[in-house]
Formats: C-alpha cells, structure tokens, sequence
C-alpha cells in the first residue's frame, strides 16, 4: 500500500462511481445502487483491478461517519417537536415490526436458537438491518406531486427521522448485549451517560459555535470545527461508552443543526463526503460483495428478506397510522411512504460485518432491498394518490 | 491503525492545525507556518498525543498532489505568454543562483564530493529546494500598495510562475538522475514523452472537458472527473514515465487551467484540501520534525541556509531584471518581491526525504526559510517604495 497505488485506485473509484451513479439516476434508480455497482465492476468480481486495503477501509469508515453527521445536522428538530406523537407512534411500530419480522424469518431459514446465543444475535441483527427507513425517495416523490407539505408528508418525513434516532438506538444496545461481559444494566447505564454527556457537551458547544457563527460567519473555521466534532464525538462514543461512532456522528450533527450556519456546514462537508469519502464507502461495498458462487438458499432468502422487509413496514406503520386517525388509502400511503431504504441499512449491515455479527454474502440481500424498494415506492405510491383522486 | 484511532488523529490535527493556522496569521505570519507548529505540538516532539502512520503518511501524499494541482489551475497562461521573455530571464536566474549557491553551501560546510555520487546529490538537493519561490506574500503586500498592475507586479508573478515550472523540471531531473540505472539521455527522452503526452492529452482532455462544461456547468461530475485526471495523472507521470507524481499534478492543473469552470473546480477541490488533506500535509512536516537534540551544526546551517537562500535569489532576479532594463530601486524590487519561499519548498523536501535524498532534520532549515522569508519579504518591500516615493 504506497501512495502510488492509492492514487490509481482513487482515480478508478471516483470515476467509475459518477459514471454509474449517473446511469442509475437515469434508470431512476437511486444513485448509491449505481456507485455499488461500481464497486462490484471494479472488484474482484469483475473487472479486478481494484482490491480492498487498509487505507480504502478507513476512507470508507470516514465515508460512513461524515454520512451520519450529515444526516444528524440536516434534522429539522422543531418539525420533530410539532408532529411529535403522530410520528413517534408511527416511528415505532414500523421498527417493532420489521425487527421482530427479520429476527423470525432469520430462525425460520437457520433454525430458532436460544436468546443470548451468537445465533440468535445474527437473527435478530437481520431483524436490525430492516428498521431503517431512507425517506428521501419518498420525499422527491411527494415533493413531485406538490404533497410534501401535507399533514400526510410532514407525518412520514417526522416518523422516518424518528425511525433512524430508535434504528440507531437499537443497533447500539443489540452491539453492546452481544458482549458477553457487558450486563444490560452497565449497557443502559453508559447509553445513559453518553447521552446526558451529549446533552451538556452539545449545550455548551452549540453555544461557542453560535458566538463563532456570529462573530465570523461563512468562516473556513466554522466547517472545520464541525468535521473536528463529528471526528472527536465518533471517537469518545465508540471508545469510552461503547456506542457505535457512527451514534456519535448523528448526534455531533442534531447538536449543530439548529445554527445559523448549519446548512453552509453542510454543504461544505457534504463536498468532501460526495467527492471522496462517500464514493469510496459505497464502492467499498460493491468490493465486499461476492456474486460469484452465490448459493440458491442465498437467493432464496434475500426474495424472503426483500419482501419481509417492505411488508413489515407497510403493515407496522399502516396499522399506527390507523391508530393515528388516517383513514382510507392515507394508512396505506404511510406505510408504503415509510417502506423505502437505503444508506442507513447499508450502514448497519457494515456494522454488523464489522462486529462478526452478519457475514458479507448478507449484502447482497440488503442492495437487492434498496433497489427493489427505491423502484416500488413511487410507483405504488403515484398509484394511490392517482386512485384516490378522481381525475379533474 | 484501526478507524478509531484515525478518527482521533483526525480531529485532533484539523483542531490544532485550524487553531495554530488562525495564531500564525495575527501574528502575520503564513497560516502553513502555524499548522506545522501545530504539527509540532501534538507529535512525539511536544504533547505526543498523535503519531505518524500509514494512513496519514498517504493523506498527507493526497494533501501535496492536491496543493500541486490547485497550484497548475491557478496558472494564468495567458499573462505568462505577455509578459514572456523578461519573466523567462528573470526567473531562470532566479533559479540558477540559488541552484548553484545551495550546492556550494552543502559541500562548503560538508566536504566538496565528486559528480554522481550520493553526497553530491544530496548537495545538489539542497540547492534545488533553494529554487522554487512562492509569491504568494508578494502579492498580498503589493496588492495592499495598489502595486499588483504595474509592469513590476505583473513581471515578479510572472517569473513566479515560470520558476515554479522550471523548479519542478529541475527536482525531476534530479531525482531522475540519482538512479544509476537510469543513463541521461533515456531520462530526457521519458520526460520529452510525457511532456508530448501531456500536450495530446491535455489538448483531448480539455475538450471532452468544455463540452461537459458546456453541458452541464455547475455539477458535480466537473470537480469529480477533475479530480480523477489529476490522480490520474500523477499516478501515469511516476509509475510510466519516471517523473514525480507532483508533477502529473501540476501539469493537470495545467492543462484546466483555462476551462470555464476552472474556478469552480479549484474551490471545490480546495476544500477537499484545506479541511483534511493540507492540513495533514502540513502537520505532517512538523510531525517528522525533530526539535530535541538539535545539534550546533544543524543550527550553524540553517543559519547559512537561510542567508544563502535570500541572498542569491536577490542577486539572481535582481541582476537579471537590470539585464532586462529595470533600474534602481526596481530591480531590488524585483530581487526582494521573488525571495519568499512557500509550501513548494516543502513539497520539494518532502520529496526528497521520500527518495533518501536528504534526511528529515533539513525541514528544520525549510521552515526557518519559510518563516523568516514571510516576515522580511513585506517589510523590506514596503521600505523600498516608500524611501523610492518621496512622500505627496
């Protein structure tokens, strides 16, 4: 691993990523399927002339983290407070329902197995993958059709970021309980700590960075004391309360995203994820992923994992809608709005990859998700609004 | 080297470097000065909280091909073409006498050696990182005099340029040379082929470029495609063509110099560079730099490093700008306004620490060149046209 080396594999990487990136947006496909893709012809699988090392690894971590920092920062937490028990409601019963759904269908495939045991970790880590709602598929479409801003789309747009706070939340205690050391209550005790820290730490730096902001506005310093956060926050959470560093990097972004400058932060972060970090961490995917010698159970269980997946959320967060007061196709629209995934999912399972807890062939069921649910979620969704409108 | 620790290296140099960086420039120095004091403090040399390692020995690689690259698109080719030929004299001057000046200082202080032999290329080295100059201090102290437009401001950016240019063949031809193997005529031709290649490329490259450019202004894959061209490049210039990765660099800038979109792509490639890549390079520098138990010579030398180095750019400009009909005052301006050195001395170290050419404790001579070049080269300049200009 020399620089040399590095340089080839970075040129290969940036520019096949755009190329298919921008060849899945025309097939309307999600452009992260593209940049996949990208990975898997680049790979070994196909064209070999990229191998996963040392330093690719830990650009894509970097990748992984900076994505969950923008995805903290770009929460729009007044609009969290407002739609509140609707979408937490909601928020909820769609990940109850796809972790115990995923859990079960795992020990139906494998076998059931005994709580605490690795096996049943790995269950119920497949269970963990399918709580993730990515909305931003939903969200181009409403915004399309000119419903965004209906209590409908504000009530998806809130529970799906409720949706990632509780994912990541379980994906933290489901790491720390595989531990056999750890007990639950030490567990809960240090998610405690962490986030009591987190709400003082974030206090207090939401108050420098907001005289910063003030005093220096659209200032190179503001941007990178924000991507020092993120990095510090990633670290102190990993390594001193044992939460995921990508919790961290969620919560370093909620922390500023109410500032002034949050959205020029963003941008400018969102530069270096999208033209490095980012591409690296999804090619890096498609560089993990074997599609030779794939085995027919494989292909068997990912067709049972995509249509587990989409059904549980459909029937958890339709069924809360009801609950909710939504009447009609309106539950069918919120659950068929809250069935899309996407980076998050990627994001667990690679954390899952990282833990022992999954193993890689796992991959290719969880692209096969986000292809299959980006495609279905417009489509059914345009159907229902068309269906329930009468043309004028 | 796991992601955690990087993560905390991470956080820990973009802070200190930022904080350092912002010291520097109150106290008017150059912010790189300040982030290689940063470097400085936070290795094995103060606080020891971070240590080099492979994955930031790589990023640091990245930070100087893109500092060399966005050094390329910045190239007005334009303005080189009319000023021309005193440019030419001048700054072929510019980096004859420092050459020659920094060679006969090695050996003044380390013994004369014979041609070819490691001792003389180490002496030759020590005279070429004496040749590039970085004007950028120049041009901020007359852009403050409303000096910048005069023919003397034009002329010293200029020369500035083509030195850049003709110190980057020189480092190639050095390095080159040093290989036994490798006899003088198949170096010049290897060179002659990537330069013929660069030219073809360049020339197709830039127009597959302007009709992206055309087509689609403003987007992303512009930056990204950029970016792989000049990975690219770098990567082909060393590993085909036996020319240093800096230098594909620098010709890829080059060649998009003149593109429409050339200050988009430069601004956001910068931010790639000035949020994490620079400033590990720079920290990097101070990482490597050994401040406990600096001997006496050491000191003596950089003392000598550092006189030589001012006093025959001087000289060298000075007397080539009255060869091209300055006169007075101005071709002591002229001297003065070429005598600051930047972060391609650096580059040209580092480069040479790489081939074993030199070893680490001359950075110390290259930083105190930087610093007290900085500081004299504005202060000097303003004496000279204020004692030129009696006052109104």
């Amino acid at each position: 691993m020399d620089i040399l080396s590095v340089l080839k594999d970075l040129a290969i990487i940036v520019v096949f990523a755009k190329a298919f990136g921008l060849l899945a947006r025309k097939l309307k496909a999600p452009q992260v399927v593209g940049e996949i893709v990208a990975g898997l012809v680049v790979g070994p699988s196909v064209l070999g002339i990229v191998k996963l090392n040392d330093f690719l690894e830990i650009c894509a971590g970097i990748g992984v983290v900076l994505l969950m920092f923008s995805a903290g920062i770009g929460t729009n937490l007044k609009q969290l407070m407002h739609t509140g028990v609707k979408a937490l409601v909601i928020a909820c019963s769609g990940v109850f329902v796809p972790l115990v759904g995923g859990t079960l269908l795992y020990m139906g495939f494998y076998g059931f197995s005994e709580i605490g045991t690795p096996k049943f970790f790995t269950a119920v880590f497949i269970g963990v993958i399918m709580t993730a709602t990515s909305v931003s598929i939903t969200v181009e479409t409403l915004r399309e059709m000119g419903k965004l801003k209906t209590e409908l789309g504000t009530t998806i747009l809130s529970a799906a970021i409720i949706d990632d706070v509780i994912g990541i939340l379980v994906l933290t205690f489901v790491i720390g309980f595989k531990d056999p050391d750890s007990s639950p209550g030490w567990m809960a005790l240090r998610a405690l700590a962490f986030f009591a820290l987190s709400i003082v730490l974030g206090f207090v730096t939401y108050k420098i960075f907001k005289v910063i902001d003030k005093r220096w506005p659209h200032t190179r310093r503001i941007p990178i004391l924000a991507l020092a956060l993120c990095f510090g926050l990633s670290y102190v959470a990993e390594k001193y309360f044992g939460i995921a560093d990508i919790t961290g990097a969620y919560v370093a972004g909620i922390i500023l995203s109410k500032l002034h400058d949050s959205t020029y932060i963003e941008q400018k972060l969102d530069i270096n994820s999208y033209m490095i970090f980012g591409p690296i961490f999804f090619a890096s995917i498609g560089l993990k992923t074997q599609i030779n010698g794939i085995s027919w159970e494989l292909v068997l269980f990912s067709a049972a994992f995509v249509a587990v997946a989409l059904g549980t959320k459909v029937i958890g967060c339709g069924a809360a809608a009801r609950l909710c007061g939504f009447r009609g196709t309106d539950t069918l629209k919120v659950g068929v709005g809250m069935m899309t995934r996407g980076e998050v999912a990627l994001i667990v399972a690679q954390r899952g990859l990282a833990e022992g807890m999954i193993s890689s062939e796992y991959f290719t069921s969880v692209i096969l998700l986000i292809i299959i649910s980006s495609i279905l979620t417009p489509i059914i969704l345009k159907l229902l609004y068309s269906s329930a409108e009468p043309a004028a």
